[in-house]
């Protein structure tokens, strides 16, 4: 007999990690292996587009103005500036995605993370990676580039900041075997859409059943 | 690098289904493949023990006057009279095995399931199994025996009252094909383990991250 699916709605997947824990492996090995049903959110900014960016597939580029105006029309489900420029994630795209029973995939840190939380409730599933210790963390950064000193201190001292908000996520797993995290990750999200409450089509499949 | 596993806290997870819908096979298949990780609850019961049952192993039996101690002493997490015998789930020595990190497993009807979840809480984890459709439930319940018209509507009534509740859980699973069915139920158990509330481990194991 064929796996019967039912109508569902999406959910927002959040992953959030401090930079050399893994959550950009994590988060393209999940795009590759779920296909069409999960897609990264492509975030609004105004920041100058850089050679080898498409505009719509890594960000969509915009001025200023124009962000202020959906700042205003409440188009954003969170928004925030990094370094004078401004990040967003537009509202309407997830809303027709989720409402199509497809899943969104948020590469957001905890501030995201929070907005997102705030302004969509239960449509939210937040996941924090951990790395396997300090130490680890640090090798990891360090074997990133040829990076002075300081700024490998400086990139410690965020990961930490970063780290202290995995209180505040549904669900936390530790990095330290990437298959292993990859594995975790991914039953996290096949286990909440089995969730009663993202299975839209359950009232209509279940009139036939309790008459 | 082996995988890394840190202290939890067990879970208390509820399988609930109208009988035909395949909840003792999941069941069974879930204690196999758990191991020590996941254990049956055994109810208390005032019920007369059966040939070939084992006191202890299919329930602890006990008389009504030690029964009723008992709830006067608030030791069960809930209880209920069915055909004038008593049954019970004990509290101790769930509670036991939650705080060593190992699952329970609970075959309860939705009343049970709506006490456990009011005594527990967050330990709760509900999964209703549905048939996949109303002429495939009253077939498995045709062929289980040679019952008269009359038994098979009363099965039937009673299937249908308890479908009725499966707005109260807290994942739907439709058990069309027995094998999916089960990958889906194992998949929210790990899911939930995963719940950063039940990672007991994670205020020790950050404070070495977060320093």
């Amino acid at each position: 007999m064929a796996d019967l699916e039912l109508p569902r709605r999406g959910l927002m997947f959040i992953l959030s990690s401090p930079s050399g824990a893994g959550k950009t492996t994590i988060a393209r090995r999940l795009l590759t292996a779920e296909g069409d049903a999960l897609a990264m959110s492509v975030s609004v900014t105004t920041r100058p587009i850089r050679p080898g960016e498409v505009d719509g597939r890594d960000y969509h580029f915009t001025d200023q103005p124009r962000f202020r105006q959906m700042v205003a029309e409440d188009a954003f489900l969170e928004w925030a500036e990094v370094f004078g420029n401004l990040y967003a994630t537009p509202r309407a795209a997830v809303m027709q995605e989720l409402a199509q029973g497809r899943d969104s995939l948020f590469d957001v840190d905890w501030q995201g993370a929070q907005q997102l939380s705030q302004s969509s409730g239960t449509d939210v599933v937040s996941v924090f990676l951990l790395p396997p210790s300090i130490g680890e963390l640090e090798h990891r950064l360090r074997t990133r580039g040829t990076d002075s000193e300081h700024v490998i201190r400086g990139r410690m001292d965020r990961a930490r900041a970063e780290m202290s908000h995995w209180g505040e996520y549904d669900y936390v797993v530790v990095n330290d075997d990437v298959d292993a995290c990859f594995a975790k990750v991914r039953t996290i999200l096949a286990a909440e859409r089995l969730k009663r409450a993202r299975q839209t089509g359950l009232i209509a499949f279940t009139r036939g059943l309790v008459g």
